[in-house]
Formats: C-alpha cells, structure tokens, sequence
C-alpha cells in the first residue's frame, strides 16, 4: 500500500478519516503510522495529496490535506484475456491494474474451464483493483469487462475496439511477425488462456481485425506474460 | 509443464524413461498421454527433443527420440534482487528462469526481514528452476547465488560484473535518467526489496559503478517489475 485510497465522501470535511479496518491495520501494523507523519492519499477516481495525520483514534486515523500530488498516467491499452484459473485472477487483475492498464476485458475461450466463471472472486474484483491502485498509487479504476461468449465477442465487439491508430495484437507462438515494441499509440493486446487459443479462435480473432504476433521460443504464463508484453509496448514512456 | 526435463542418465539407452512422480501424474491427468503421442522432453544441460510415447507403465512413461529441436535462447542478463517474502521467492526464481535470465544473485538488504533467509523454500530453489524449464521449454539452468551481507557484495563482487559492454542499473523511483530499453547488449539489473532501498545502500551501488534509473512513478511489486524491466529491456530480441 504506497497510497491509502478513499471514497469522495471520507474527504467532505476539512479533516479527512481512514476508517476501514484493513487501512488501519496496515498503517498501525505496517507503517507505525504517528501523529504529525506525512502520509499519501487518493480519492478514489480523483486527485492525489500529501497529507498530515493529525489525530490517531482505535477507529480511525484523522488526517488533513497538505499539497496535491500527480496522479500516475494510464497506459493507453485495452488487455483483453482469457479467463484464468481463480488462483491467478487476483494477481492478474492487481497486477495490470499497477501497471497502469486502461481497460480489461475477461473473455471466454475454449480451453477455460467452465468452472472458473463461478468462483466468487469474481465479486472482489473491486478489491482487487483496489489493492492495485494502491499500490501503484493511481486513483482511477480501470473499466472491467466481461464477456462468457468467444465468438459473439469477437465478431461484434473487438472490431469496435480496433482502428488505424489503435490496433490489436493477438500473442501467438507461431506468428512470423514478432510483437512489436516502444510504441507510441494506443493498441489492444489479446492474451490466451493456459494451453493457448484453439486455431479456430486465432483465426477468428485474425479474420477480426487482430494481428497475430510472437513473442519468442519460450513459453510464459499468463500473468508473467502481462507485464512483460506491457514492458515491451510502451518501453518508449 | 510444456516440456519433460530429464536427466542426463535417464536418457543413456535408447528408450528413456519418466519415472518421477510430479511428471507422471501430470502426464496422465493433465495430458492424458496415449502410446503414439508425441512429447517435447529437454535433457537437463542438454538438448531438446520430439519423442514418442512408446509404452504406459503404472511407475513409467517409456520414451523414444524421434527429432532434436531447439533450446531457446538465454537472455544476456545477471538479476541481482534483494531477498523477497519466502511466499514470493518460489514465484520470482520460477518467472526469473521462465524468461530466460542467464544467472540470479539473491541479495541482503536492509529492508530485507532477517527472517526471510531461514526459509526452507531457500532449500528448494533447484525444484523452482526445474518447473521455470519445463515451462519456458528450455533445458539449461541459471546460475544462482546468494550473499547474505550487502556491503561486501557490492564492494567487493558488484564491480567485478560491470564492464563498459555490460552496465548495471539500479531500479530507482528518484533517478533522472530513464531505465532503458530495447539494448543490444549484456546488462546485471539490481532490484530492492519492498519499501526499495535505503539512500545509503542506492549511493554504495551507483559509488561501486550501477546507474540508477527510474521505471516512471507508478509503484511496482518486486515479481512484476522483473518480467516488466526484461521486456522492455530486451525488446529487440
């Protein structure tokens, strides 16, 4: 946690409050947090300050505004990926949320296993973006989409998403061209499950508007794979 | 598990043999793997091969080499990181040889938990690259070592690893110049621990010959800053 992020209605008054248990825990566990500490807040899809605590209570820690700070830019990516296993949908999401991703969209794919849209993670996607705002310490939500149905998706949806200006590139072990890198536009970046997209889905995606794309010989996991293709792209920012 | 990495004396006739446990069940459950299939097996600091199941046992898998294919590539890159949480240690060594990092240096810090050098996952790092091969598909392990004391590392090894054809650079969020990208040479990247490093450490490592360079201002885990440097650093591979 680099920032402590609040709601809009925490910071109403002249003196601001963090009063949710697992902020307090981490400030008074974690960071030892003392009357007259500067602290980094967020409000939630707003501005970023530099803060005074100025009164430590058992239920609340009370703060007020020194100066604002910048908030971190967006990468100017929409990551469109293949559902994945319950364990690593948390980290997936913290993750490309840190690093600053502008929309995710989560897509069925053949060789995603029915039962990982039932997990109940996905009602703690919110909490999960969280964590990763605050630890990038950025204050706006990425947009989450998501999409049980490949072939409606691709066909109807992804076209909308993809222009000159903007293209999409589909990771694809076999592909001739090699992923691009230190881009200076926007662009969608497609992202298979475990095992990869069947033929017919790349295909798919191609006949969409896609660009299939390498990423070298070695084979990388989902979650390790989203930092490196963002590393990758935007290495010119 | 994108290929089987055996050992050299597993594969001295001319039919070989799986006989560890991990792989079998993974190879029956997973896979389901028939007689007539084809498998990538890399021999560890060897070569890789297509091979054909040849026959199912209840303890074995019985192989033959059919074609040799190629190893992939290592990245030209010495990590020296700062000792993470045992939890993330397994994560960090795995990713780190899944992308191909030629040699990893574990390193004290002072914001490192003594704590963390008792774990015995630090006993278990040669499973930890055997599952990054056999996910990337490569067959040659990074070297690894650990230094428990900073000073004497960076004073006394550090500057044996920096030459003008392969700089060090030091991941600094108040650093001027920019980390950089797309190189085309060697290079040892330095990454610190949670909470980053104390001034006076960042000073000894520029003073011993690092450059410090910044990753922009968005806060990054240690396990995915280590795949988001590599690509963006390795981009024209």
């Amino acid at each position: 946690m680099n920032i402590v992020l609040l709601d809009p209605c925490q910071t109403e008054s002249e003196i601001w409050s963090i009063t949710s248990k697992r902020q307090l825990e981490h400030l008074k566990q974690h960071i030892n947090v003392q009357v007259g500490d500067t602290l980094k807040v967020g409000i939630r899809e707003g501005k970023r300050y530099l803060t005074e605590v100025v009164e430590l209570m058992e239920q609340a820690v009370k703060l007020k505004p020194i100066q604002i700070e910048s908030v971190p830019e967006k990468l100017p990516v929409t990551l469109i990926v293949a559902m994945p296993r319950p364990k690593v949908l948390r980290r997936l999401i913290m993750d490309s949320v840190t690093l600053g991703v502008e929309k995710i969209i989560l897509l069925h794919s053949y060789r995603v296993d029915k039962s990982y849209w039932q997990t109940p993670f996905l009602q703690q996607l919110d909490q999960y973006v969280t964590l990763g705002l605050e630890q990038a310490g950025d204050t706006i939500a990425p947009k989450i989409e998501i999409y049980k149905r490949f072939k409606p998706f691709v066909e109807d949806v992804l076209p909308g998403l993809i222009t000159t200006d903007c293209p999409a590139y589909v990771a694809h072990p076999y592909a001739d061209m090699k992923m691009p890198f230190a881009i200076d536009h926007p662009c969608t970046i497609v992202i298979g499950p475990e095992g990869g997209f069947i033929p017919y889905e790349v295909d798919l995606l191609i006949k969409n508007g896609c660009q299939a794309v390498s990423l070298g010989n070695r084979i990388i996991r989902t979650e390790t794979v989203i930092p490196y293709v963002l590393g990758r792209l935007f290495s010119a920012c």
